[in-house]
């Protein structure tokens, strides 16, 4: 193809992320919202991997979520549920959904509704659990499937309602008041979070129920609840994006713990995968890098639409989670501007004098500078059941990069 | 007095304000909560001064006060009682309290309590209005009164009962965390307002009542609701470093919208004051430099603990509301550091690597160094019953610390 009709191409592909909106318009069991859930479907973060393969904290959260849907009574049963191919494994990104770190989700659990009405396009993702041990980071005690009962029996509901009273929820305009409060809003949502929880009390309370109290402690205790609802916003916009002939921007950079996979524009649904690499960063005490899982999760949708560490000069105050200097914050941004093709008109960073986020990762730039795209991230125990260690920044794989251009080059599965 | 003695004192000082506390424990009206109020007692903001020289939103903000308080039924009569001598005016300062802009501080009004039990010192502010035509700008039409009314007879209140729910609210916590989030917690306070709102929510909802729903909207949207509080907490902090024999470090920073004035801790309750200086920023559509007010408000008490301006690089996004580049914002709080003592062991700037703000200005300094603290502010019209008009910085008038380090020279009024 032409590098006229290529530039075209990625013209269009920037225009439609950038112009996405995403509003908040419902919370809804994951078997009503969700294209082709079935009855023993469950999703998972990254590229499509069968359970053998499988990383200790995935299975650790698919056990969990056996345990929740009733579908085992034990840890063993849940094992012996999936292994023997009783479960219908899917990624979260063919289903219109992003799941942080193991990302699973099964029918019964709750998902955020996002609308990018612009693009027409919709995402979906679950409630964020907290910190430490829960089931997105392969945790799968009592107090996980306990957590999980109430978040979806409960406070979904009640949100469901103050959603619905708030007239929808503009997710676009909190992200882009976060990046002007020290977040990122992938691993620091801590803003993004007050904002929401703010915005929503006033209808949780005019909702009302016997919950109203616990949902409204929840929200004021968890500094990450923003981070999925960032994600869905994110893949609503890059979704709008996907499947333009010509284009080489990429529109998923997503992990399942064992394989890194990145989704292009031009390329349609194919996986571009390589070994998922390991996560520098800070350890919880006790812990360190033997115990650490490999790169996990989707909510490297955040850096695929230019947030999460390409906005991470917005948010020198993570470097206390994720390791490193403020000036690295600056400088990795600084970084992702050589692979970018634009600066975000609506999400700005206020230390670069409100220049825009680097947006739209072009396959062809990552290759010709040698710069791959950084991701901040969480990082959870390699083993099932124990949950999060820790939190630092990854580097997607080149060889991802490289099979993209060379399927270009050849025309293999170009759409 | 000897260099050494100089800098125990100071050292004494550096360490109270350092130490103190915020403990949020009450809302209470302040005929009640604060010593020496009358009946018919009116504090306003800054050094002490009489009503025929008071500008005009101070004027503005009595005759609010006065109608609130039922003294009056017009803005006319509410003039003649002030102008005829039948008010006691008297600076906050002098009655454990702040007030941001004219300050105004009535008997019915509702103030925060707040308790520095480390330093023994308690604090008072009334609650944040929002922007524009507010009462403490100067204006006093209807809307303002009846906000007013339901400020302090609907949602103080409400406000008390959730913090006597809460067992009381860790104010110095809730700073430090702003400044993480892109507040100076002076003219930039949303981090620290949506922190205090979901903090506050669920206590509340527990308080219940009929005022719930609309309590949660306006916190939900009041960005400058956390200010009083901050000033507050720095007050509580300085008051504990004041009255110590030899200390140079200045205690308040205030003005009255007339004049500016300093107390410095060695010279116990002397204002050394100047004329008040212009404020540089940017206008509101339709406002310019010809309708501002002078440099107005008791809100430098923020500057004065190492807050506001001096912390400007906290808060990069704030040259939207008051001018400048992110890069000034920097300079600003380095610049600082040439007329404090010392970098503040809680409240940190996470884009200066963490380095705690600059805290502890000594008047010997700023003489030697031609520095004058730098103060971002609100801008009121010069007339009263407009409101606000702008926002920007100001500079502390130099003549003030030289004042105050002649006093020292000659052993005027030293404690």
């Amino acid at each position: 193809m032409a590098a006229a009709s290529i530039a075209g191409a990625n013209r269009e592909c920037l225009r439609r992320i950038q112009a996405a909106t995403a509003l908040l318009t419902d919370v809804r069991p994951a078997r009503e919202a969700l294209p082709g859930m079935g009855p023993h479907t469950v999703l998972h973060a990254g590229p499509p991997i069968a359970w053998a393969r499988m990383c200790g904290p995935m299975r650790g959260a698919i056990i969990g979520a056996c345990l929740f849907e009733g579908w085992a009574a034990t840890a063993e049963e849940a094992t012996a549920l999936a292994a023997s191919g009783g479960l219908q494994l899917s990624p979260c990104h063919h289903h219109q959904a992003v799941g942080p770190m193991a990302g699973i989700v099964s029918p019964s659990m709750a998902l955020f509704v996002v609308e990018n009405r612009e693009g027409g396009t919709r995402a979906h993702a679950t409630l964020n659990e907290g910190l430490g041990r829960v089931l997105r980071m392969g945790a799968y005690d009592a107090s996980v499937i306990e957590r999980l009962r109430w978040l979806n029996g409960s406070l979904a509901p009640l949100l469901a309602e103050a959603v619905r009273r708030a007239g929808g929820v503009d997710l676009k305009s909190l992200v882009a008041q976060a990046l002007t409060m020290g977040d990122e809003v992938h691993n620091r949502a801590k803003a993004g979070s007050a904002l929401f929880a703010r915005t929503m009390a006033p209808h949780l309370a005019a909702a009302g129920g016997g919950e109203l109290e616990r949902a409204l402690e929840f929200l004021a205790a968890t500094d990450h609840f923003f981070l999925n609802l960032s994600m869905a916003t994110c893949k609503a916009a890059l979704d709008a994006a996907h499947g333009i002939p010509g284009a080489t921007v990429v529109t998923a950079l997503a992990r399942n713990g064992t394989d890194f996979g990145i989704r292009v524009s031009g390329t349609g649904d194919t996986w571009f995968t390589a070994p998922a690499p390991e996560v520098k960063g800070l350890y919880f005490p006790g812990y360190g890098p033997a115990d650490a899982n490999p790169d996990l999760g989707d909510s490297a949708i955040t850096e695929t639409a230019g947030l999460g560490a390409f906005a991470l000069a917005a948010a020198p105050a993570i470097v206390q989670f994720v390791g490193g200097t403020a000036r690295l914050a600056v400088e990795t941004s600084e970084e992702m501007y050589e692979i970018t093709l634009g600066e975000h008109e609506t999400f700005k960073i206020p230390v670069l004098d409100f220049r825009g986020t680097p947006v739209g990762i072009d396959v062809r730039k990552v290759v010709e500078t040698g710069i791959t795209p950084a991701i901040d991230t969480g990082i959870a125990h390699r083993e099932a059941g124990i949950g999060q260690i820790g939190a630092g920044l990854s580097r997607a794989p080149m060889e991802c990069f490289v099979r993209a251009l060379d399927a270009f080059a050849h025309g293999r599965g170009v759409v």
